[in-house]
């Protein structure tokens, strides 16, 4: 077997971890995330890290350096899923880490290696993502009641969360993702390099006119809530058309009352809107935003808008993607449109990551898979990237 | 108090027989229709008229005429409503009826005159519309077993239905109805004459490609069913708008899996196309199918279309109509977008239909009313009808 193949296989496996028989849904420290625990941990353990659960949840496992006061390189990325998951996402790039050290073994580099499986990035348990992540750069606080108990009944003290927290000593945080997305297949290639992970808008929008009776209301005298949203996502779709490498997505609408024979009164829609530069984000959700009052206007209807997230773009850290990229014999650079770990770890610490190839784009879903050449690809990249760090720490 | 004064007084106490106490909702056969019998069969006697509940529950009254074998003409409208309803829809068809009479009395004319109140047009308790018309016609069969229970439950027994049917000696029938759309108003008139009612298709469409991350496909990588659904949305309004009097409405749609940052994989939608003439709404059906097909093709999505309902506009009798129009002043000749109990029995008799101004074009809703002189101005039509068909029979 591959080593690519092994990490697809403990992947695989570990799916079997779940809250749902039949589905993988595994959640912020919910019982079978003790057995993940479990493990990579005894894996860890195999491959001579020191390992340990932070209070966060968080799977900590160390690889020292040739002394013991280097600096630390984090490889991370996170165990839970979402609900009817695939295999992959988040717990392969743990997996991808420990692989790196059982590769690595026995030899010491000039700086320690600690793989962290976060606890948390998808947000399913709380409606609160990243707490892992947070965790690590100091930032998740004094939790919320509700997440300080969940830490509690998992046997952890919430108290102890200022011991999750890096050391300063970070020489840099590193992510091995599945794209999640279509890009590297549709260029045929195996690895892309982030260089940026977008921002997002989230906006809810209410279009209201009046409902009416379908037959007896002739055309000329309609407040047609629907038919206004409708022309609205249509602009929305030819906006982002219209703009390199900006998307944007109406993925909910609901009519009211919602029957057939019914001239809808209202429309309730949402609008997701993303880019790597801020500017031309915002820029795009005012234009989106002028664009249904506009059409609303001409309609007669009311729209109200709703601020749900605002979220800035993060760059990942210049010299380390470029450390990166060389390490992976310069495969695309590319901006990440999902929100990751590495854009939380960014606050703190150089950070950088490196996407798989996601065979039918698909992810947060059962057919979720990754090629084994492209995690062979991986992992040389990773080794490679030990190399380059050699030189320099 | 004025005679239409009276009538709007008799409806609003009439919703108080309710199923749902603060909302007016009576479906068929419910308990609350036994009151509405009780009251207007008490009104109907003390007008002179005989009194009957036939064995689909239709509340009957029956004037008779200067000779017992004299032909007949029926007066009617539905008792039941759809839940949360106005005080008006239907009721005040059979309110006008007997109010009629009552101004009649105790002059007896060359016909007699038989007031029904249908026990059901909505369509609501059995999802079968047209119950109590259709039993008037001889149409309703032996009914279904629900139905059939449902008549044995209020007390009626339902081999008896045969006996429900209209004389062979009907002269025509009289629907007035309000008109549940603002083209009255819009005109400031208080009547118009039905000379058609519309025939409908309503059908369900399915547009299906691929869901997808919102933040990480591209917009030329994606199979975003409510984008299709919207343009297609946006080419039916514009087919509606470009034909006189037709009318299409989508009044539901739902995106699936209906997430903010999931790009959708399917959408569902109704679409409702009414229009006088059946070759023309027939051909707006099969080109707005087809502009559906080819924008699914375009978009690399799938269309799937079901006809759900198909039915032929009925024209009200010319003659009787004329009379109607006469006796009415002349009022607009309108097309009705709704179906009514007129619809049905214009297949045994000449039907003719009188609508009285919507406020607002308000109707299944709580709101909904009509103005006292309306309702007097068709009380005029009404005795000017019979004048008229006293010139004739």
């Amino acid at each position: 077997m591959t080593h690519g193949r092994d990490c697809i296989t403990r992947c695989r496996a570990l799916a079997l971890y779940t809250e749902e028989p039949g589905r993988i849904t595994r959640t912020f420290l919910s019982e079978p995330m003790r057995c993940v625990h479990a493990d990579l941990g005894a894996w860890m353990r195999d491959c001579g890290m020191s390992v340990s659960v932070d209070a966060a949840g968080n799977l900590r496992g160390f690889y020292s350096g040739r002394t013991p006061d280097g600096p630390t390189l984090f490889i991370g990325s996170h165990l839970d899923t979402v609900p009817h998951a695939g295999a992959f996402d988040g717990i392969l790039g743990v997996v991808l880490g420990i692989k790196l050290i059982e590769l690595l073994q026995p030899r010491k580099l000039g700086f320690g290696i600690e793989v962290v499986g976060f606890s948390e990035e998808e947000g399913v348990r709380f409606g609160f993502p990243f707490i892992g992540s947070l965790a690590l750069i100091g930032e998740l606080g004094a939790a919320e009641t509700a997440i300080a108990n969940a830490i509690r009944a998992y046997g952890l003290d919430p108290d102890e969360l200022p011991l999750a927290v890096a050391s300063e000593q970070a020489l840099g945080y590193l992510e091995f993702h599945i794209e999640q997305g279509p890009v590297l297949e549709s260029l045929g290639a195996s690895l892309g390099v982030v260089e940026t992970i977008a921002g997002q808008t989230r906006l809810e929008l209410m279009f209201e006119g009046r409902a009416g009776h379908a037959g007896t209301t002739p055309m000329h005298l309609r407040r047609d809530a629907v038919a206004g949203a409708a022309e609205w996502i249509f602009a929305v779709e030819a906006e982002a058309r219209g703009i390199a490498d900006l998307v944007a997505t109406v993925g909910r609408i609901e009519a009211y009352p919602g029957a057939s024979n019914v001239i809808a009164g209202a429309a309730k829609l949402s609008l997701d809107v993303r880019h790597r530069e801020d500017t031309v984000r915002r820029e795009a959700a005012v234009r989106l935003v002028a664009a249904a009052e506009s059409i609303a206007r001409r309609r007669d209807l009311i729209v109200t808008t709703e601020v749900r997230m605002e979220q800035a773009a993060v760059a990942m850290d210049p010299r380390l993607t470029d450390t990166l990229a060389r390490a992976a014999g310069g495969p695309l650079r590319m901006v990440s449109g999902a929100g990751h770990d590495a854009m939380i770890v960014a606050r703190r610490m150089p950070a950088a990551m490196l996407f798989l190839r996601s065979p039918g784009g698909l992810s947060h879903h059962p057919d979720e898979s990754v090629f084994p050449e492209d995690v062979d690809a991986a992992l040389t990249a990773g080794m490679n990237f030990f190399e380059e760090l050699e030189k320099t720490a």
